[in-house]
């Protein structure tokens, strides 16, 4: 018969087994982590109806989206998971409670150009708290705390999530009557990490944005304020009662600030950074970005922020929100290339793998059963195949034990358990066994999946 | 600004909070249960090229695929999980062992007419082992082991495995010269249930499948062989030596009886069925059925069998397995149905709504971080409401406790733990009552999704 070349499309991560336990165990930290602060979790169809979907889309997204017809219906799959909650929310309105904290993980879909650590398949990690009409700004506050634990529980440690309020930018440039240049500004100013402050003044007061050059120095004054977070503060008082809207947004940032101890966020963790703007339209309060301390290149691996309108496109109802987003995917990815992920998980699919040495199989197959009682994972092992043959396959799968059970062991009621690391074997009955592995495992089950190296 | 109609696509499911809560209750168990018999988890893009998905499709199967293009790219959304998992393993086969042990939980995509409890975006949760070359039969007789504990874990309770094996069909069909009308014959014996015997025989007799008044007999004959799996399989031992895959077939079926109890599966959970036969070309060996005892109607619950060559289409390897799925959108929506959703499940975003009553927030920020340490999921009320709106949203949401953070609570450094279900409160230290909702909870964390009515 001819065969079909089998190929998994380039832009679509498919991982092996061991890699796909480490990339399960980040996910499975993630729920936990969004879980532990009120967020419930959400599905929502990857296929939705294009118009619906690309309500608000444009330029971009519609170049990328995957976009087709079955029968009469115009179909499109997700781009991304904020659009499909927009929608989730305008049609379910009246069924749920605002604030309205759902975590979403999922794959969405973009057609990219394909190339390294780019993805056309990948999921996201979403948190949303969605208000109706009016959202505290402790719901703001709590966010650096979400990402500072759920990153800390995902094993990273050098990592740092910057802030900035959108309202205090948008108010220190209507102070400098620059309202209306304010987007052309920050997308220039953005620039300052990878051209400089002379080339930003030279562009800020070139033909294009045509700002005078004492407008160009109090801007890159003001983003040049930095240090710890009290003296970022300070600083910005001092820009206080020129501009409504910067007060309001120096408040928010305050409060922001002021809580981080109570929601438990350690000092070095946390950096108020005037030059985070993220985007232009959607955000208007605080927003957010996270990098890792000896990665910056990488950028941010989680961001967000306070939007005033989720689902504007959808309905009259002003359903403001905050939210952020971890691309999953790219973050594994990445994770993998800088050998961050933590290889003394145990990612075989067994933590026992039972080997009968008998032909009658009882006994071996009532030892998995009383392992599988007690939670332990356990696979029999029982292909005609000769014992080196099968302790290569234990060694391959990298299972943490092996257990024998001959005729000896039988007569005595017991197994022989190995410990596969160790090469330790042990006489021991069952409930025995079942004891071993579950105290030699505690720790290697709840490991953290990224493991950095020491500095 | 004019609105675009939000919308979920008819045959898509989209669940409120609590109902998706159960669901991911049941997806967590699938994960759990499938575990512990040594499947390592698995995920394939949704994605293919369409020549590789559509190598060996056809008929049904074709006309339902979401098939598109996308620049140059003929790509199809997957049809079922058999399909990727049969690429998988030729794609990846020397990076693989076997025999290899896979569990997959996805959404697979079918263009069927729409209609009550039929959808086009679903759930499967499938369980495969691919042997390279030759699979042990041990293999085959642990998956009913894997389906009662799985549904077990589940919470049901009145179901039952129904079990046969294609080599007994087939040698039995061969004794009496009837190989070729094999596939005839086993579709019209399938309609006995819902036409009765004296139909099934004049539909054998008649002029499409032409047996003769004797074959039919025999074949009526030994089709309602039923009883105790002994009775079945004494009564088959009568036909031994007449064909040697009949023989094959009923040692098969026998061991599978045998290691029955150390696999742990009662016996009342589990029946030869000799009318089990589960399509004609892919199975080979032992095929499975589960029907729930209350609602034999709904039809199979969960499927699957022994197969000779997974891959034959990629590749020349030869790849046994035995699998098994579960179309768990359309048993979830079967479940909801009938009345069977465990509704005492805790399904509210939080275990404790926290709802501070002074202006400072710090006390019921720590609070709650307190309560996420011990692993509790916590969440902040901190909106401008009057006390009734708030109490209406602890009600609304489901939550199990309210935690009240005054002034008199503050100053003497506790909370006021409201039990929601009995109302009774009580002041307490932060430990003491993470203490008590961690206690109050163990139980109804742990429930299962699924409650039968009592009979």
């Amino acid at each position: 018969m001819a065969k079909q070349k089998p190929r998994t499309l380039s832009g679509f991560m498919e991982l092996l087994p061991p890699r796909q336990a480490q990339f399960e165990r980040m996910v499975e930290l993630l729920r936990q982590s969004y879980s532990r602060y009120g967020f419930t979790p959400l599905d929502t169809p990857v296929i939705e109806a294009s118009e619906v979907l690309l309500a608000k889309a444009g330029g971009e997204t519609e170049k990328q989206i995957y976009r087709f017809t079955k029968g009469d219906s115009d179909l499109s799959l997700r781009f991304d998971l904020t659009v499909p909650l927009a929608k989730y929310v305008a049609l379910h309105y009246a069924e749920l409670s605002f604030p309205f904290r759902r975590f979403q993980i999922g794959k969405v879909y973009r057609g990219e150009r394909a190339q390294r650590g780019r993805f056309r398949e990948f999921y996201q990690a979403d948190i949303d708290v969605i208000g109706d009409g009016r959202l505290d700004i402790v719901n703001e506050a709590e966010i650096p705390a979400i990402i500072c634990q759920t990153f800390t529980a995902l094993g990273l440690k050098r990592f740092q999530i910057r802030v900035n309020n959108r309202k205090v930018l948008g108010g220190f440039y209507a102070m400098l009557g620059l309202t209306e240049k304010a987007g052309d500004v920050m997308r220039t100013v953005d620039k300052l990490p990878k051209i400089g402050s002379d080339k930003v003044r030279d562009m800020l007061t070139g033909e294009e944005i045509a700002l005078t050059g004492e407008q160009a120095d109090e801007i890159l004054r003001f983003i040049s304020i930095t240090g710890s977070n009290k003296t970022v503060l300070n600083s910005l008082e001092a820009y206080r009662g020129r501009h409504e809207l910067f007060d309001q947004g120096l408040d928010e940032l305050s409060t922001v600030v002021k809580y981080l101890g109570a929601f438990g966020v350690p000092e070095e963790k946390f950096a108020v950074d005037l030059t985070i703007a993220r985007g232009l339209d959607y955000y208007t309060g605080t927003v957010y970005e996270t990098f890792m301390t000896d990665h910056p290149e990488i950028g941010s691996i989680c961001s967000g922020g306070r939007y005033d309108n989720l689902a504007e496109y959808y309905t009259d109802k002003q359903l403001p929100g905050v939210g952020i987003s971890i691309g999953l995917t790219r973050l594994f990815y990445v994770l993998e290339e800088q050998g961050y992920l933590n290889d003394t998980l145990v990612t075989a699919p067994a933590d026992v793998l039972i080997l009968p040495m008998t032909d009658d199989l009882s006994p071996a197959i009532a030892f998995a059963t009383r392992l599988r009682q007690a939670g332990i994972r356990a696979q029999l092992y029982t292909e005609q195949k000769k014992f080196k043959q099968k302790m290569s396959y234990a060694d391959r799968l990298g299972v943490p034990f092996a257990a024998f059970l001959g005729e000896d062991e039988i007569k005595q009621g017991k197994v022989s358990l190995k410990d596969m690391s160790t090469g330790e074997q042990k006489l021991l009955d069952a409930d025995q066994a079942a004891q071993a592995v579950l105290e030699a495992l505690e720790e290697r089950r709840n490991a953290a999946p990224i493991q950095e190296p020491e500095k």
